[in-house]
């Protein structure tokens, strides 16, 4: 991957951490924000949506809050910028924050709160996206399913949450329609306007459900809001509707910096509260602890990649 | 309400704040946590779990974040002074984040949303509760439904929203049990566990269902984390599992001033989003019209009021 973006001019250290960020996401069980989704990260450079060249800038500051343009950069690169410094604002002001506009698609949006948590900080970040869900109360894609990402950092494996906010991602219909497999729980309306498990119908009609029906319709237009406000940016509808399009999004990454106050074993609470989450009857697992064991398969077994897309790959580092 | 306060020891001025945010909340329409909770209040006051003397002080400082011990004060009385401060905090240094421990109920927590926009900065807010819903994949309550609120300001009106992280609230639950009507969604799990529209079986297995069910399961345990580690306060583990003994609670207040950035028209914004929300087919509304739609006929027609409620409040007042 870093080859195929020295290929189409991406200096040589971002070429580096931008193809890592692709390659972690595969590693950690995200393949449809890693791998999987670099040939079409290829087209929007070609497409001249990604500027290769573009590194997001500040613009205005306020003590520890911050604007900054995008530029229409490499989306990934510069949301990792952007976490990077929201952390070291934190360190100064106990809490930074840092509002990103005219950026592009940061792909796993979980990298972000991996990046505080690994910097022993507390990660809150969201984005915008094209609209892609109807509000609740309508059949046409008015709001985006915005994820958001909350981190807390733990020695023996952070709790990391990625969530969209749409109860499940057109990736993920796509995959249950593959295998014809009913939804675990409603994912969206059929054609008729009637809640379904079947995914294959929500694809048709294009109507996925918000996390919490009303609420995640609610909060994805408020973060919406928020993000394009404190950016400078563009909201939702303002956003190019074709997927190859989408461009000029607005992000907020937030840190908070827990040992800038008085010392409190934030170590011991998390691992009881996993231990009290955990413990009985059922299979419950902590936020982030999925990931972990798959990154471990994976630095064992070697990265799972998709035969086609792995040789679309290299064939684009190759020419 | 004041009156029946006084006569507990709260001071004049105190009781006086204390009773107009129980009174805003019912004339907003979550009544809920407005009069109907208020002979609540006055027996855990009676029961020594709510301390009517106690005001929240600052214990641990670093700039623009803050740990603040409640004292087990009035929950609302504390969290309207945490997030007064958050917002100074915000006019300093763009964004301020107060994290409160060992405090109480904070009734509705869309008020201290509103009090953020009302003052011009973006406010989110999230508290943590007993454990009341039952983790994804288990089926006793491990996880608080931890309400969350985020706001946005706008001349027009703001944009709020206040979710509590389980589906339906048991207050909810209980209202469509006793019209008999059932649930627009799935709420919870029957005896058997199988997913329900039934607000009676929920209520009677106690199995409410979170948000976006794995989703809103992972986020109430994060922010719950963050809730207690920055305050240094308890977990949702460790508050007592009695509603009436419900207390030490953990809460964050952060407010961001977008105005100490570069001037941006944050009004027009809003509008125009507003606009591309709630224009075309069906009903669709922004988080807080409904809100607003509320107060107005409060304000116009009176609060409607519980007469039994009323009754005891007005007992209570007078002795």
């Amino acid at each position: 991957m870093a080859d195929a973006l020295r290929r189409r001019g991406m200096a040589e250290r971002r070429a580096a951490e931008c193809a890592l960020l692709f390659a972690e996401a595969s590693r950690d069980g995200v393949a449809s924000h890693g791998l999987n989704r670099f040939p079409r990260f290829l087209r929007m450079i070609a497409g001249g949506v990604i500027d290769v060249h573009a590194a997001p800038a500040c613009v205005s500051a306020a003590g520890a809050l911050e604007r900054w343009d995008g530029r229409r950069g490499p989306g990934n690169l510069n949301a990792r910028a952007a976490m990077a410094r929201a952390i070291a604002l934190a360190r100064t002001h106990g809490i930074g924050c840092l509002a990103l506009g005219n950026t592009n698609h940061w792909m796993r949006g979980g990298s972000y709160g991996w990046q505080a948590a690994d910097a022993g900080t507390i990660g809150i970040c969201w984005t915008n996206t094209l609209a892609n869900v109807p509000p609740w109360g309508a059949a046409d894609p008015r709001i985006g399913n915005n994820p958001l990402v909350v981190a807390f950092p733990r020695v023996r494996g952070h709790v990391v949450i990625d969530m969209a906010l749409s109860q499940f991602s057109v990736g993920a219909l796509t995959e249950y329609a593959a295998r014809g497999e009913p939804l675990p729980v409603a994912g969206g309306f059929d054609a008729e306007g009637e809640l379904s498990h079947d995914a294959m119908a929500i694809l048709a009609s294009g109507r996925l459900l918000p996390v919490g029906s009303w609420k995640g319709s609610g909060l994805a237009f408020a973060l919406d809001l928020i993000a394009a406000g404190l950016a400078a940016g563009h909201a939702t509808h303002q956003i190019p509707r074709n997927p190859e399009q989408e461009t000029t999004l607005s992000q907020v990454f937030i840190a908070i910096d827990p040992s800038t106050l008085a010392h409190e074993d934030l170590d011991r609470l998390a691992d009881a509260a996993i231990a009290h989450l955990t413990t009985g009857e059922g299979d419950v697992r902590y936020p982030g602890a999925r990931t972990l064991d798959i990154r471990a398969r994976s630095l064992r077994d070697g990265v799972e990649v998709d035969p086609a897309i792995w040789a679309e790959v290299r064939a684009a580092a190759a020419g």
